[in-house]
């Protein structure tokens, strides 16, 4: 792992230094995880209590808030419905997956992301497991879809409240997390074994989640302490990979003491 | 209750009489629950198992396959990206609610959705809800999303395996569902009582979800037998609400041993 400074500074960086929409940006502001350059506001939006909000988050934090005009927000906006909001802040700065293992906020929750491109998914995925009471993610360096405008918006805030590290392969991090006392369960559609008898308790544990179509990759599978997937009681096929995740990490929930 | 025959002749049908989208023909056509009238496919489209499947299925169906040109097709769709192929459907016919509160197949699982407008998240709800196990889903007969093709095509071939009943309104469902022996369990995030201690065991049962912004209408929810709240462990507000009622329909579906 290199130093946090030299790898935020790098093209391989988490992203996050713009934030739109409106969730995403109050949360932004509310977290105060992280220094915040600029709001731009669009000139003339019908009243909103989410739009109070957050000038008033911003005042509080003595951040400026700039009133633009529609076409130069459009303009600077990279994702398709921006709510009007734009937000300049400092990248979220990736912690080194040890760190990640034993969080001082108490018991490792993580999400091991194998695989997964799509920006929405992304977003989505980071939302439920923020409300399931993650505590960090894990992303494969190269490859993956970073926190870009897409994943900040879709992910609602969530990534003001979680940890993320950055690995350059998952199954040498699965080997790592598990060498660190955390249980690494993996989610994979075609698994004869119920989540629901998981060896999931209140200890540390990583879900470890794969990609849209293809699933876990059978190398990342392998390395897995144990591999569960959701039973299906329908004619369909599968569960969108998302709502799969989502259902899992709520279960892990529960097994906490949900 | 009007005759079903007399319903689906009217404006206030379900719809489902076009489908669009790989996954939601296929599925179409495998449930082969209703008759098809024609299948477009787009012309000079890259080798695919899928597509190879859709023409196997329409052929051993009797359907008509034809070839069509990327901008016919495109013309006559009604959803963002068909992915080349489009069906023509008899509409899905509604079913009664007290046939669909004791289905042929066993015990009702029922999803009553009540409020959710946007399309694409009636259509992620529905499929969530099948591969859940679901047997039955309850709409609002006017104000909802109905069947469009967007549904369809999110449901990923979920129309074809559920039964609908539309109703004129939602409270008075509820009670006759519970005059009926279904346990009415409506899902609200302000609910102080967690899914966890419900009681859902065996028996039949209906979900009732809310819409995206403002969950349950107040005379819905005390319509409800029992009001529950997914526990949140994070420090967002709230979870997406298509997410919810998945995590809801997996719970309830574990409860009924699964």
């Amino acid at each position: 792992m290199v130093d946090r400074r030299t790898r935020s500074a790098s093209h391989e960086g988490l992203g996050g230094d713009q934030v739109e929409g409106r969730r995403a940006v109050r949360e932004l502001l509310a977290a105060g995880r992280r220094p915040v350059r600029a709001v731009w506001l669009v000139e003339g939006q019908d009243p909103s209590a989410q739009l109070d909000e957050i000038e008033q988050l911003a005042t509080r934090r003595r951040v400026r808030v700039e009133t633009v005009s529609r076409a130069r927000l459009e303009a600077a906006a990279r994702t398709e419905a921006p709510q009007g909001v734009l937000a300049r802040a400092r990248p979220i700065d990736p912690v080194d997956l040890d760190e990640l293992a034993a969080p001082a906020s108490g018991v490792a929750f993580l999400v091991v992301v194998a695989g997964v491109t799509d920006p929405r998914n992304l977003g989505a995925l980071l939302r439920s497991a923020e409300c399931a009471g993650a505590t960090g993610i894990v992303l494969p360096r190269h490859r993956a879809a970073h926190l870009s405008p897409t994943v900040a918006k879709v992910a609602a805030g969530a990534i003001e409240h979680l940890d993320f590290a950055l690995v350059g392969g998952i199954p040498n991090a699965l080997e790592r997390l598990s060498s660190l006392g955390v249980w690494t369960l993996g989610l994979a559609a075609e698994s004869s074994k119920s989540i629901y008898d998981a060896q999931v308790g209140t200890g540390p544990v990583a879900l470890v989640v794969g990609g849209e179509e293809r699933g876990l990759p059978p190398l990342v599978r392998r390395r897995c302490d144990e591999v569960v997937a959701i039973p299906q009681h329908g004619e369909l096929e599968s569960l969108n990979a998302g709502v799969a995740a989502a259902v899992a990490c709520f279960e892990v929930a529960r097994r906490r003491g949900g």
